[in-house]
């Protein structure tokens, strides 16, 4: 099953990749262009775009018109990328060097906002430039605000004394739902929204498509947390452990296992999230405790509730291979490995 | 004379200063709106939003239809500055303490990313979104390039691979122009021009303003280059030689010393320039040597060169009180001691 989703994403990726070289190089000087390809060049993918245009063609749109705002969506994405690496100091993204490891820190804001004017200019190649424009600025805020709410749930690492002072030392599940939908759902909402804004779908269709995105997003952002924990670091081409590293309480099976143990193994847990610097023997103290929990269980029950809803969301859609398609994605969400 | 103009130059920044806020505020958790505001509340001149203002006006516009995009331009300005500082590690700006130095480099970030955002609702509110939003990515992806070639022409104070092996040594007068016009003169261009678009200008009267635009925005970074080696500090509000102080060969004073010295003192500038840490008697030591020169002259007389082509393009407009106001702006600008 998952190699059909793959070959779609795969499929549907190649159709806008052209297109979002072709607006980051507008009005782009010889000199920049390596550096602002690398990041579309690295890869990814590419989930957020098949769903614009499986969500234009589920409501009875036409491929072309979603390209654009497809190409959008995925340079938002990863214009996002860009500015978390920089933010998270971070080195290493799907097995490769980050922009601003090969380019700088400067460069790699540089580029980042680069690609924030390419994303106006390819919303201005749509039927609807401004309906788009408002839902990706709104969009864009809550995605910030994810990103502040994700930067203070952070225990230690940072040392800036505004950062320390507003930082959350306890987080509740409401929180943590919070901070994903802001940081991931709204985006993946986003993305199946504009598929339908294209298609000039009735609301109620944009309704479905608006909540399937939002539930799927946020089973993707667990399942993402999940695999940082247990996933398998060939496969999952990031190193286990990282939210860890990064002393982030923002991750769910941290938060799960927090509410099962004891005070002991609770401090303990605590006690390496907020350690100054968190080595590997650190990181696999931490898995030990959390295995000792049922948190693995409970998360996945959790993101497979989500997908859950998302595809009972699409059942005003009409039964087309594109609604199919956008359930097989739902079921894929929760059994990825990468 | 100077006084009318900064009495306008406050009437036109008080009209928009309320729907700055109002813009940014959307969509922004109560906890972010500190942070949010505090770059637009340190003040500045307000100098772009009165152009657009004054272009609309001159254009026979009307005032109330330039606020949101005079108000997106303004935005466009701060955004760049957070960057700025947030690139050159800024500490103080306008006398008080940058957005970064406060807030952190990661907050700082944020806010930049929140405020082009903003810019996006703010043009979304006026009367020609499609084209203001073209305009202005374009724009911005100028004041990029412009920013990338200031940093490249920095002689030393970067340490990544990258920045090294890609440092201009030698700065023609031609890649002095076209780094200014880039970071400083296209979104005073900018600035007339979605005046004259809100107004609904013919196109003679859009070239004219846009060329007023362009010059002197041409003359108001050559004005600024030669305040920050000349300048007061107590009335300018920046510290004096701070070029120096950041190794950038991209100011117009030290390129046209640079033509007039003999090797000896050319070698001793340009050490200066290079050395890891330049000190306050390094920056007495290059000033005394530039002033060896008649740089400051030189440079004066190119400023006046770009205000008389500006006052020049404006000679198509009917002769109207905001069209005075822009002639008086451009007098103004050479004046300056701020």
């Amino acid at each position: 099953m998952s190699s059909i989703v793959l070959d779609k994403l795969r499929e549907l990726g190649a159709l806008v990749d052209e297109y979002m070289e072709e607006v980051l190089l507008r009005d782009t000087s010889g000199d920049f262009r390596e550096a602002v390809l690398y990041q579309v060049k690295v890869g990814g993918k590419r989930i957020r775009p098949a769903l614009t245009i499986l969500s234009c063609e589920a409501a009875g749109g036409r491929i072309e018109d979603a390209v654009p705002v497809a190409a959008a969506i995925e340079l938002v994405h990863n214009y996002s990328l860009i500015l978390d690496d920089i933010i998270d100091r971070g080195e290493l993204r799907r097995g490769k060097p980050t922009l601003r490891k090969v380019y700088s820190d400067v460069m790699a804001i540089l580029v980042a906002t680069h690609y924030r004017e390419s994303i106006v200019q390819a919303i201005n190649d749509t039927k609807c430039p401004v309906e788009l424009h408002s839902l990706l600025a709104t969009t864009l805020k809550r995605l910030i605000e994810g990103e502040r709410l994700d930067i203070l749930f952070e225990q230690a690492g940072r040392h800036e004394e505004y950062l320390i002072k507003h930082r959350y030392y306890n987080i509740t599940l409401n929180d943590y739902f919070k901070m994903i939908r802001y940081k991931t759902a709204e985006l993946m909402r986003a993305s199946c929204l504009s598929g339908a804004i294209v298609a000039d779908a009735d609301n109620s269709i944009r309704k479905s498509l608006s909540e399937y995105g939002l539930n799927i997003g946020m089973a993707f952002q667990i399942v993402d947390d999940l695999l940082d924990i247990f996933g398998e670091e060939r496969v999952f081409g990031k190193k286990v452990g990282k939210d860890i590293i990064e002393h982030k309480l923002g991750n769910i099976v941290v938060l799960l296992s927090l509410e099962e143990l004891d005070e002991v193994e609770k401090r303990r847990l605590l006690g390496i999230l907020r350690k100054d610097e968190v080595h590997d023997r650190d990181v696999r103290e931490a898995i030990t405790i959390i295995k000792t929990t049922t948190s693995k269980e409970r998360a996945y029950r959790m993101a497979k509730e989500f997908i859950e809803s998302a595809i009972h969301s699409l059942r005003r859609l009409e039964m087309t291979e594109a609604r199919e398609m956008l359930e097989e994605i739902g079921y894929f969400i929760v059994k990825r490995r990468w």
